[in-house]
């Protein structure tokens, strides 16, 4: 990491991207719409974007065992941006991509960001995708997420994600489109955490188009005090597939979520299925950990950190 | 039944309301716009509505083991109509009301009934409701059916409702939507047969308002040919209440099928759980029965009736 970090830059990078230092690999460390620094390697080329608005990744075909970090934080109140991020990644490749944006806001601006992303994941290749989003800071100016992530898998691929939102994003609209060639493989993996008023909107659209192609999409999410959730997972099966998607939802305090997902099958030989539920925290767990001798919020935080682990 | 009936006409109204005959209890047989007959009882009183679009049914406080069949038909090609039924349940009732519309039609014009109904069920009365639909006759005219299904409920009143497509409808828009007080519980079982070029829309908008109310809507149905359905049921949680809707759905030939369902939690105490599935008929269980001596269709068609039954 640079020296001229400042400790609470370095917070946020270890908050979303676990860094604490400088990362092996390829890496773009974006701060306050500049670019901090910027790595590429053999086989992995980051560069920016002829649009200027962004970078693109080029993988190289049979790129193993590598990992691209290009995490972003934002620390000065009133800073909005819109960034698109390009992954073009080659054939038979199995690599580790890690994003995430953090925010810290002591103003009483907005401040937001915006990471459009593509990923064109090529024939027999494995990407796994980590993001982290989070948000601090004592002002009043709101936080605000909105990433939409456009994944195009060719055949054989397999696409991991991992999303998560930690805590302290007062909006967020996420968007995430998928669509799958033959034997694709598909798997998210959603955390969602909202608390006092944010409001967290997300939504896919998966599109099974190849013989063989599957989805599974998991979102687990805790809805707190007066926050607002909306969950909308559609997979369309538009050739032999198989799809799946399931939303586990927890509601505490004044928590409202609405669960819309759906399933649209379009072939005779797509097979699809959804799971939703949404409750509260169980009073039978909470005793039991209270007899255990934890406090009844003690006792709660580890219910959802496990919930949502 | 009347001694005026032609044989389609007593062929249709056993198809959609098991008639075989005069019915035991209050009835009111409608036949092409008007009405064939009409009884009501000590405790039952059938009347035509002030705007003489439909009929009021009042039925008394304590009326138990007592039922009310009000079937339609229509058998001329170009019909179309729009009748207004209202249902007012008294308190401490038991009562089956039995509906149902079948369309013949053997010209080339649209034959269309929109049956809009209404239940005010009073408190501690159990309601079952029985509706079938069916179409057929060679023409080319379509056969539309509309229902529009308003179910208001008092406290602690029970509400089951058996909704059934047989088949040969071409178009269909089933809305349905139900309003729970304390302790009210609300049952649907669907049952939806689509094939050739038809199209099904089933629309459900459920709100659990009182405590301990709850709501229970299970959903099969077929798409056969080229026949496209959607299935949206949405379940308000808005209480201390349990929710819990299943659309399972089987694919046949270019058959489509569109599942939206949503649960929507307003309320700490809710609890509302979802789940679909559509897929085709394993191939296994298509084996097993030809190996007991079926051929390919008649092991189709008994995978079907024991799905549907």
């Amino acid at each position: 990491m640079e020296n001229a970090l400042s400790d609470l830059q370095q917070k946020l990078f270890g908050e979303v991207a676990d860094l604490h230092g400088t990362p092996s690999g390829a890496y773009n460390l974006r701060a306050d719409g500049k670019v901090l620094s910027r790595s590429s390697t053999a086989n992995i080329d980051i560069k920016t974007n002829s649009q200027n608005n962004g970078i693109e990744i080029h993988i190289k075909d049979n790129t193993k065992n590598e990992s691209v970090h290009i995490p972003v934080i934002l620390t000065q109140t009133g800073h909005m941006e819109v960034v698109h991020n390009d992954f073009y990644i080659g054939e038979n490749c199995d690599v580790l991509i890690v994003a995430g944006c953090g925010i810290d806001n002591c103003g009483d601006q907005k401040t937001e960001h915006d990471g459009i992303h593509t990923f064109h994941v090529g024939k027999n290749s494995k990407v796994r995708y980590v993001e982290k989003h989070f948000g601090s800071g004592e002002g009043t100016g709101e936080k605000i997420l909105n990433p939409v992530t456009e994944v195009f898998q060719d055949e054989n691929s397999v696409m991991e994600m991992e999303m998560v939102q930690i805590r302290g994003v007062d909006s967020t609209y996420r968007r995430t489109i998928a669509n799958l060639k033959a034997n694709a493989k598909f798997v998210v993996k959603e955390r969602l955490l909202t608390h006092d008023r944010q409001k967290a909107l997300s939504v896919y659209k998966i599109s099974l188009d190849g013989d063989g192609s599957s989805a599974d999409v998991v979102s687990r999410s805790i809805a707190k005090d007066y926050s607002y959730q909306k969950l909308d997972a559609c997979i369309s099966g538009n050739a032999r597939c198989n799809g799946h998607t399931e939303c586990d939802s927890i509601i505490m305090d004044h928590g409202t979520i609405l669960a819309v997902p759906s399933l649209e099958a379009n072939h005779v030989d797509a097979a699809l299925i959804h799971e939703a539920a949404i409750g509260k925290i169980a009073g039978e767990q909470l005793i039991k950990l209270m007899t255990l001798g934890l406090d009844e919020h003690e006792a709660e935080d580890q219910i959802i950190s496990g919930f949502l682990g």
